[in-house]
């Protein structure tokens, strides 16, 4: 069973994953992460159904049966999950010093494509279009679960960004508490609202859209841009115009823009940069608290191109080696 | 000039560094950060003493002149600073939506040895003690000025934790701002001595000294052990057993203890984990809140033996697949 364990001195929650649990000896030699793909075959791809865990899931052709092939996307539980949706959820006795709990939650692999060799910036759009609508069918099945605080979708592309299967997949993780990193922002957004009367992410997407400088490229709905003080080069927010705190209120047709948006942003990234490592993440309000008027979803690109050093974990100043308003023109004239 | 920018929906501050700024054409093909040592010299050997800045301190032998051989530690300019120590400390105008100021601040190397193959896990313990006071003494030079609010002591070993130089050296940056990153431990610091009248650190160090099974090591005056919420596998954290707040506080006697527990901790990392990339950071109160009842300075080391994905980018929540018990276990009896 993981735990999830609370650092008394910073109040984050850490996920000690016994699951994918390594002995410290694993250590002593580089590369050894688990790699299906080592073995020259590749548990995602069409007709190797049986080597993943059953799904959850799946968008397949009528008749096809679950575990076989037939389908387009195609969503499993992790083999090696950070949280397992057994357990409890209370924390540990408040009078405990060290705050611990069950690693309570689920953690879903989504398989964007029965092919091997697809990537999200050179998929077809119709294919985009039905992982973002995994993703929201998902996220509106799991948000559901009074177990879960939080749902975090994200992605990670290449070894950098944390992956060494190169199936073209996403994960979805809900864990039964919401964390600093979102209770900061949360909180710094609610004070914004508080003296201003607005929400601080609809000011700033007003305001990019007056600077025009770092802005992409924006479409009726959408606008893509890089921020004002992004942290590292090439970083890119898409938020959605209309005011809304949780990824839940995107209706379909909302859902197909969205992966065109991405779909056209990643691919300025992937042509530009040469097929970078990188990561997204869907940011949206806690489960509980979708209609929050200071908070607004969005999605944040992060091509992996620098190292994160020292200096970053211990302050968490991060270095950007590219100005903003460059990296913006040049992504907008990919 | 470099600029400081606040990102307006977390209050987190960037560096834009303009001084090693890139252009996104560089960013199309990997491996394209400055190494010196690509053409074979080292800058920071002993007789390379014209290829860096002029030295701001040396620690060298009587009567031999700056910036020649004949020293031991030596610390120069970052040639690509972060931040520079010319500009204004203002913040732009208070009505500006988007914040930002000069990129002042003070980006110094420490290099740690004239030897080029020298690493602190395996050079003489003399040679560490004079590295820390060097450290010691940036420090407190450093925190005196008033123009800035934090200074932070980090290395970086190996590319993954940030560095291509592979010369033993280490990093000093002093900045006119303190980050959120600092602001929030400190808060929560607060809260909890509020609470209990008791540092937070000073109950963890209570508490794991008792538990014993995190312990990694102990001398007279520091702890050295795997906190019980590790984000990741083996992050160690050194803490000195006597309260004080700021870094400032070491007296010299006690800077060559905590010179003898670093090299013995990271010589642990060293051999277990065979040379693994790693960063540490010392971590102390802002220059200006140095007695501080209710914070602790302190050095946390992380080896870098796993990837930051997009799950930690988006939730803040690290999954660590080393149990920390077994991780402690591992360094105790390496």
């Amino acid at each position: 069973m993981p735990e999830l364990r609370q650092n008394p001195a910073t109040k984050e929650w850490v996920i000690i994953a016994t699951e994918r649990a390594k002995r410290p000896e694993d250590f002593s030699s580089p590369g050894s992460e688990e790699k299906p793909e080592a073995l020259g075959i590749c548990p995602f791809c069409e007709g190797n159904e049986d080597l993943t865990p059953p799904e959850i899931l799946a968008y397949r052709t009528y008749g096809t049966k679950p575990n076989t092939p037939g389908w387009w996307i195609r969503i499993i539980p992790n083999k090696f999950p950070a949280l397992v949706p057994q357990g409890n959820i209370q924390r540990s006795k408040q009078e405990d010093f060290f705050r611990y709990m069950d690693g309570m939650g689920e953690h879903e692999v989504i398989i964007e494509s029965p092919k091997h060799d697809q990537f999200m910036p050179i998929m077809e759009q119709k294919q985009v279009e039905e992982v973002f609508l995994a993703y929201r069918e998902r996220y509106i099945t799991l948000s559901q679960d009074p177990r879960f605080e939080l749902i975090t979708i994200f992605k990670n592309h290449g070894a950098s960004a944390g992956t060494s299967v190169k199936h073209p997949h996403s994960q979805v993780i809900a864990t039964p508490i919401t964390p600093m990193h979102i209770r900061n922002r949360l909180e710094e957004a609610m004070r914004f609202f508080d003296d201003n009367g607005e929400c601080v992410f609809c000011v700033i997407m007003k305001k990019e859209l007056a600077f025009k400088e770092r802005i992409i490229f924006e479409t009726d709905d959408f606008v893509v841009f890089v921020p004002f003080a992004a942290s590292s080069p090439f970083e890119t927010w898409v938020l959605p115009k209309k005011h809304n705190a949780s990824f839940q209120s995107t209706t379909p047709e909302h859902t197909k823009e969205l992966a065109y948006v991405m779909k056209t942003t990643l691919n300025k990234i992937y042509k530009s940069l040469h097929n970078p490592d990188y990561n997204f993440v869907i940011y949206s309000s806690p489960c509980r608290e979708k209609d929050l008027e200071y908070y607004h979803w969005h999605i944040q690109i992060i091509p992996r191109v620098a190292a994160v050093a020292g200096f970053e974990l211990g302050s968490g100043i991060f270095i950007n080696t590219v100005i903003p308003e460059s990296a913006a023109k040049f992504l907008r004239e990919a």
